[in-house]
Parts: structure tokens; C-alpha cells; sequence
């Protein structure tokens, strides 16, 4: 008989063992996601992941939020988090720190993100903009890279929340097999 | 300049066209998914990897509901769904049809989903549990394969939602390759 393991047998962190444990070099920056439970699965998610910080801008819903907390289920105690509220002045300071900044939209010049080789030797910005607008317009040109999903259906676009999983879970890959 | 696309250079489907259009040989098994916010982003998850067809299974919520409307936003037009009850007896089928059978779970001998080859050759069914049971015990013995998300942080689990994102878009990506 298959046996579901015991919660205790998946030797998750505290979350002070979280914080002190080494994290992948990968942030999100969430450019105006206007929905607590976008904000708190994108919590949930970076926990899982173990990336290393959040930054919260514009209008994105912060914690405490009754919907954060819906989602989140506790990942917003786990992952460092900071609101910044002007997203251009942050995207200037983590080019000048380095950062490489990819941002997931469609664009002209956007690369398929399932065929795509992260930089695993820089630290990484993954930028993720509003549910309906997408990234702002007047940071489109600080990303080093555009990714989009590619979509084979009637919609315009994934959910916010799903993009964030994806584009994680494929860094992540790429990270272990390194 | 870097320039977003418009909606009509993204070339997507018509509800139409996206019915009679070629699917990959996947499907969901949705199996006692309560939140309709979770079931509509699935379907729209669903919509966007074009995959098959949906079957929603015991509780699991069921169009027309207001929070499937909410994330689904109209993709539960283009997919074709079917609701059965019994999810025993679904699997029965569909493995007596030559359907695979993959759950997402933690078991005792899940594999690694970031480092798993989908078998590209046969049907396959993904099977997504409750939101804090999981998959039905009843079904595990039914399941060919389970698979589980890694993770690094202090959570048990990803949302529902966000870890049906990351399964098809990983199945979707070794077809594309293929």
C-alpha cells in the first residue's frame, strides 16, 4: 500500500530556521499586485522555494491583509519582505548592486521561459507586474530580460499567482541540477 | 524602446477555434477541490497549456459559481469539463481506457516533479488533491506515478493552484521539446 507521508516526515524549516538557512539567489519584486491572495500565494511560493526576499511595491497589498493571510498561510513570518513604494528608484539600485532583472511580460523582444537558462552566476530579480496591466511601462527597460509563458489557449494571460509558481519552479530546477 | 504586445499580436484562440483545435494528450482529475478560486485558475491554467478536457470530482466546485467566474475568467468556455462524483471508479476508467495516472502527493515514493520525464508516448492523467488532505486515500493504489514539488521552506505544501501551474507547465515543455 502507498502511504502519504506524515507532516513531520517532510522536514519542513521553522521559520527561524528559515531565516537563518541559505537561500537561493532569487528575489521577487511584485510591481502593483493588487490582490492579498496573489501577494500571500507569492508568499507561500517564495517560502517553498527558498528565495531569498520580496519587495512589495506601488499598490501591492502587504501585510497584515486578511486575504495575505489567506494564502500565505504563514509564509509572510518565514520570508523577508520590504514595501517599496517607488518601483523605478528600486530597479535603479539593484542594477547598480548588480541584480540581473527579469521581468515576466509580452513583449516584442520576450523569450520563451520554458527554453530559457537562467544567469545561475548572478543574483536574479524576478519582476511581476499588475493582474490586469502587467509590468509598469517605465520600468520595462531596466529588465535585462523579458520571459513570457507561452499560452496556447483563448486567454490573454496566466494568473499572477501560477506565473510566480512557474517561473520559480524553473530557476529552482535549473539551480538544483547545477 | 522595449514594447508590450497588444492582445491581437498575441494571436490567441477563439473559444471556437480553441474547441476544435489540436489538444495535448493531457488531462486534470480535480478531486475534491472546494474553492472555486482554485478550480477557476486551473481552468485557466488548463486553457492556456491546451490541454484536454477537466474532470471534477467529488466536492470539488463546479461552473456556473461566482469565484470559478472570478479566476477562470472565461475559461471554463474553451474547456471541455465533465463532473463525476465518484473518483474510484473515474480512475478504474480511465486506466482500463490506457490512461497514466499521476498524482501530486507526498508519498513515501513520490519523485522529484523538477526532474521527472513524463511518459510523452501515452495519455496522462494529473490528479490534484483537496486543498489540506490532499488526494483521496482511496485512489493512491490507482496512481502510476506520484510526483511531488520539492520544497525548502516551512510550509507543507504550495496552493493547489500554483502547483497545477507548475505540473503543466513542465509536462508542456517536454512536449514542446520532444
Amino acid at each position: 500500500m502507498r502511504r502519504k507521508l506524515k507532516l513531520e516526515e517532510l522536514n519542513r524549516l521553522t521559520p527561524e530556521e528559515f531565516r537563518h538557512s541559505e537561500k537561493i539567489p532569487l528575489i521577487f519584486i511584485l510591481d502593483n499586485i493588487r490582490s492579498g491572495l496573489n501577494v500571500g500565494s507569492a508568499f507561500r511560493t517564495a517560502d517553498a522555494f527558498g528565495i531569498r526576499k520580496m519587495y512589495l511595491c506601488g499598490i501591492t497589498a502587504q501585510p497584515p491583509h486578511r486575504e495575505i493571510l489567506k494564502t500565505a498561510i504563514g509564509a509572510n513570518e518565514s520570508i523577508e519582505w520590504v514595501y517599496v513604494k517607488d518601483i523605478v528608484s528600486l530597479c535603479e539600485r539593484l542594477k547598480a548592486d548588480g541584480y540581473f532583472l527579469i521581468g515576466l511580460e509580452q513583449t516584442e523582444d520576450s523569450r520563451n521561459l520554458l527554453s530559457y537558462d537562467f544567469p545561475l552566476d548572478r543574483e536574479v530579480a524576478l519582476v511581476f507586474g499588475n493582474e490586469v496591466e502587467g509590468i509598469s511601462v517605465e520600468i520595462l527597460e531596466y529588465l535585462d530580460q523579458v520571459l513570457e509563458i507561452p499560452q496556447y489557449g483563448t486567454k490573454h494571460s496566466l494568473n499572477v499567482s501560477v506565473s510566480i509558481g512557474i517561473a520559480s519552479a524553473f530557476y529552482r530546477q535549473q539551480w538544483d541540477q547545477k
